[in-house]
């Protein structure tokens, strides 16, 4: 994990960062209504029990603290951490006087620095070079620093921490949730830790990581994530400086079984324009950071209360064991409202067993209802705990929604105990859905009670169908392993076939071929011609009917070309095509060399699929899957993944299209061979890794699924060499 | 509008309802703790003006008010309100004496009726029969009443009715958005409407129905939006006791330019299971509701807080002439996260133009940005009232979103009149997102300012959408005429073709083409032959190849049964294809009588859709297109409209299927002619309307939708009478 701090420090450089025992305030200034004079109020005010070494050459105290003039004055250990708000063309020479100090780290909050362009952008860079030189690691410029709630750090000016909640006395530390937040952007940071505080989801870290000259967003994330009080991560990017960090931490996460909510910003044009304009990092591919995402169990949200959503499942004890959700509820319509809404999620609501439903009406009036949703009434809410447990104890259900009006501030009908000890007994998550907007009586309640609350049944099925998905996904990276033997393996086949290519060349579909085949990927058998009598000794091989394909790396695309011959069915039609073929290789092989012609055997009906590698800059190769024909074209029905992906991963790909059901047999037609599409697109995989990124774009198009047991075919394919 | 209010009464019938002079209260009680206690302290704490009586056997006085023993004691003018929340088995009692005694209307707070089921459900059927003999209007039973906030009318015992707002002498007849709530749960609705208000949306009625055994959601719906100051509607729909009156209603509105905002409950198994056991209503057909809704403009959501998000857009003083947007944002984060959230729900955020630019950048400081979004930084807040008139003024901007913290409670930047001004100049809608939770403050700020408030990006891309949607509808909506005069000729013309089959029978395709070519719609040339010969000198007619179709009703499935031959080029084949078809005809038509083989002349090549008739048993005929061939079937890409449908409505429906650009040519294909395609849906959607009801099933499928300007064919279609 060293790599993910990025610089020269190791991976747990960041601790005297976090847990500073010495903080210098530089420019430390008495006026508190301005932003140097913040932080020393802001320190105390949530309980630093460290040193504040206030710097400033103008006074001898400030806030009653004795000040230094300059960095270098100050006597002892070492500062931990320096706090830099002084004006922006200072800022350079404050931290060559920090570095040359033997200061460890410093938080720049001065902005002006890129986002100004020009000479400030220089000083950035400069910025960054002194990072790099000193081993001082810098957050910022342009930061809003952090707030470290169990180590009661608040290195930061923002006002975002003086919450509601902090002035009744709630620390975040003690509320089930155990979130960390990085986000570039300070202000949202910090709005996105204090929603949560408001919905009662604790955690210890927010931090802004604002311009990101030497520490940026992976660096805090990838030390974070170590913490063990850290349960889960809310990620907010705008750019990913460096991509390739993307999938470490990614991986790392999800082995520490720690959810990362990200929202990732970009998916538009005027996203990425803004981008720009607003920070030095460039926005990437977006399908690409999907399905790294995806991949490694990543939540990808759109929405701050979307981020919570997720985060107050995952702030519960216990995840579910399947998807089926039960509901209790005091109103029969919002009861009804909440399974369509869950089930629009996929979730399911299943009827109740006999039995069970016996055992609740037994606590309900004779117009309740126990089929699921279970309808106590408004009535007979005081049966609600012996109702809860009657539904916890049924094996058909995985979890549960209580749905009731959580604006009271007195008169609750939920036991505490009993909802606590139910939880712990059956193992099963228990949320509550309100209809009214809760208030802090009952969100305290259920903060205590293991139990997240939802206030809308958008966020109720979001939060229950990420707990679900988590759980699978955690199911399935459990038995996730690297095919390093198999990728060694294919190294060494197909080197030699790679450097045949020049970078950026083209092969043919000949040699695309050879490719696939060194990956254990087959087509219809086929054989290369260079003379009409070699042609027709393969088509004497390979039996009637053939098709015959003219082979150039010229040549992309055959049929607009008219490079293709099919059904070729006799000698004489196999002597004329070939012939053909070859008179035409001057006019559409652009001058590229011609290879002759491919005689091969026409392919066996199957569903049209598609297949194939790309390459992309951030994140490196991707494993390309998607419907066929105008599916592929019309509808982009297609998924990726990072390469190298398992049988379950490629499974998870093919399993998402939309067009998914033809797989399976429609109007009469058999059921596919979807097990042999999935293991040629393992392979695709494990071949893009063991091409050591020289793979640019391989395109299998189409691929024949056959009929079940009948294999997959690489009908045609296309290589471009990076 | 009269049938809209039901029953025996007339649209006007309700006023006395919502604005009663006189309000009795049955089974009054002292007891300000239970609901009989609590109507009498609502209704003064609220205001009402009006004469309250009470009536009870057992105190002269109730909370200060001369009691009278039973309802016929009072003297004078009838009472115009009745409140019953006597016992259940007292209710039926009650009800026959304020009906002998002239009471106008009355509501029933008691639950226990058709939700208990046996005797109970009977006297709820008692109920509806008082309110159909007397012509007293009944609420209820099982009802929460309403709140009239302009009348003062606080019908309810519903403690939803003390907000926050009330507290704070906040009215909600006087903010903006002119709301009226009805729904079946009482709960749900008043909940929705304290939602409203604290999001600052205002208006003067919610409504909880109850089990609707007189009065239903239609009748409340139907008088109140006839009501000046109602400017949308929120409806919660657990079921629709009578489908047939949703549509006059919804066109009322459209008529009335007022938004529906509709949440309709059914669309999960679960949620039908509990509709049944819930209330008496069935959850109809979700599909159908769905078109029914899309055709009347009227918005479905699946959520609250939804529902919000677009009572706050349509709260605005303007409509936005089109889809693009200017975000004019103090955090470059927030700023590029919502233009991906916009993009995403298909609105534009376009690149300003350079002298707009130029004029923005003159209020911003060096590292601002101008492009759009529009990023003043939160160091030039200040500037933002300026920046705003530019964007307005820009002519590539039909709406602006200011993205800042509106958690601020003083210092706010924003200049009230300005902006006011601003809107009223411009003609073009402003709203607020704050990525912080919004403060009273501000959200009284721009309530007075006319902007709405967001606080998530969802929300905000989902109110401008359903802005964007609403004013495209209207203008669809201003120009839609019914075809009376076609309805007419063509019902005329289908008559004799319908009454050749008996109800349930199915048609051959030779009768199923007659009744489509009644309507215009045509298809391959054809001729039925009963006779080799006839067959024969049909081929010679219509020209090779042809296509032979065995005809009789008992063959829906002509391809399944081997009941086609396709591509008969030559007399021979004709002739052998003839004789075959008829030697098949007793095996396949299942004892039908065999009308003969249909002569085709081969469908000229075209995309391959479908289009249809259904007919749904609470809303009527509805015309259905789709993609044809395995989309129909897999993808299920088919968009449905209640009949008839004009040519901007069928396009409507054509241009929402996912497989849409495929008409538009791919793979070098040509255009196909979507005009002919939406005039042939147009077409079938009239002859639905002229069949009056017999027509249970008729699929064109396939139709050929032909390169542009060559028509579009009804390959094959089949009907089924009702």
């Amino acid at each position: 994990m060293a790599d993910l701090t990025g610089g020269k420090a190791d991976g747990t450089s960041l601790h005297g960062f976090f847990f500073p025992r010495r903080i210098a305030v530089i420019g430390a200034s008495n006026d508190t209504a301005r932003i140097r004079g913040r932080f020393i109020v802001l320190l105390r005010q949530h309980g630093f029990d460290g040193e504040i070494i206030p710097v400033t050459p103008s006074h001898g105290e400030i806030q009653g603290l004795p000040a230094v003039p300059r960095i270098d004055a100050i006597p002892g250990d070492p500062v931990d951490l320096a706090l830099v708000a002084v004006p922006a063309p200072a800022v350079v020479g404050v931290l060559r006087e920090c570095a040359a100090a033997g200061v460890r780290g410093a938080i720049v909050f001065t902005s002006g620095f890129a986002e100004e362009g020009g000479d400030m952008a220089a000083a950035q860079a400069e910025i960054t070079r002194i990072a790099h030189e000193s081993g001082m690691r810098i957050g910022g410029p342009n930061a809003m620093g952090y707030f470290n709630a169990r180590g009661r750090v608040a290195a930061t000016f923002s006002q975002a921490i003086d919450t509601e909640e902090a002035a009744r006395g709630i620390d975040a530390h003690d509320l089930p949730g155990g979130i960390a937040v990085v986000s570039q952007s300070g202000g949202l940071g910090f709005s996105i830790y204090n929603r949560a505080l408001r919905r009662r989801i604790g955690g210890d870290f927010v931090v802004g990581t604002g311009n990101e000259a030497d520490l940026g967003t992976l660096d805090f994330a990838g030390f974070l994530i170590e913490d063990p009080a850290v349960r889960q991560m809310l990620l907010f990017l705008e750019g990913v400086r460096d991509g390739r960090r993307l999938a470490p931490f990614a991986r790392r996460a999800a082995e520490l079984g720690k959810p990362v909510i990200v929202a990732k910003v970009g998916r538009s044009p005027a996203a990425q324009r803004a981008a720009i304009s607003h920070t030095a990092s460039l926005t990437g591919s977006d399908a690409a950071f999907d399905a790294l995402f995806a991949h490694y169990g990543m939540i990808r949200v759109h929405e701050v209360e979307h981020m919570l959503d997720h985060a107050a499942a995952f702030a519960m004890p216990v995840l579910p064991a399947g998807d089926r959700v039960a509901i209790v509820t005091a109103s029969g319509g919002s009861g009804s409202w909440l399974a369509d809404g869950l089930a629009a999620a996929g979730l399911r609501v299943p009827e109740l067993d006999a039995d069970t439903q016996r055992r609740i009406l037994a606590h309900l009036p004779s117009y309740g209802s126990a089929g699921n949703p279970v309808d106590i009434t408004a009535q007979a809410m005081k049966a609600v705990n012996d109702v809860l447990e009657e539904v916890l104890a049924c094996p058909d259900v995985d979890m549960v929604v209580l749905v009731s009006p959580l604006s009271l501030v007195s008169r609750n009908p939920y036991d505490l105990e009993r909802i606590r000890a139910a939880i712990a007994r059956w193992r099963k998550p228990v949320v509550f859905y309100s209809y009214t907007p809760p208030s802090d009586f009952m969100r305290d309640f259920a903060a205590r009670a293991g139990a997240a609350v939802y206030s809308t049944i958008d966020g109720c099925a979001r939060g229950l169908r990420g707990l679900v998905d988590w759980a699978r996904f955690r199911e399935r990276f459990a038995r996730r392993e690297a095919p390093d033997a198999e990728i060694a393996m294919m190294r060494e086949a197909i080197a030699p076939l790679l450097d045949a290519h020049p970078p950026g060349a083209v092969a043919s579909e000949y040699d695309s071929r050879r490719l696939l085949e060194a990956a254990g990927i087959g087509g219809p058998a086929g054989r290369l011609a260079t003379t009409e009598d070699e042609a027709l000794a393969a088509f004497e091989a390979i039996g009637a009917p053939v098709a015959l394909k003219l082979q150039s790396p010229g040549l992309p695309h055959k049929t607009e070309a008219g490079a293709i011959r099919l059904g070729v069915a006799d000698a004489d039609a196999l002597r004329r095509g070939y012939r053909e073929l070859m008179a035409l290789a001057d006019r559409v092989a652009a001058g590229a060399p011609v290879q002759g012609v491919l005689v091969q055997a026409m392919a066996a009906p199957g569903i049209e699929m598609i297949a194939g590698i790309v390459h992309d800059a951030d994140l490196g190769p991707l494993l390309m899957v998607g419907a066929g024909g105008i599916h592929a074209e019309v509808l982009r029905d297609t998924a990726f993944a990072p390469a190298p992906v398992d049988a379950a991963e490629a499974r998870r790909l093919v399993d998402s299209l939309r067009m998914r059901p033809l797989l399976d047999g429609v109007r009469g037609a058999p059921a596919a061979d979807v097990d042999a599409f999935v293991e040629l697109a393992r392979r695709l995989s494990v071949l893009a890794v063991a091409a050591d990124g020289r793979i640019g774009e391989l395109e299998i198009n189409p691929v024949f699924v056959h009929p079940a047991g009948a294999g997959a075919s690489a009908v045609d394919a296309l290589l471009r060499v990076r």
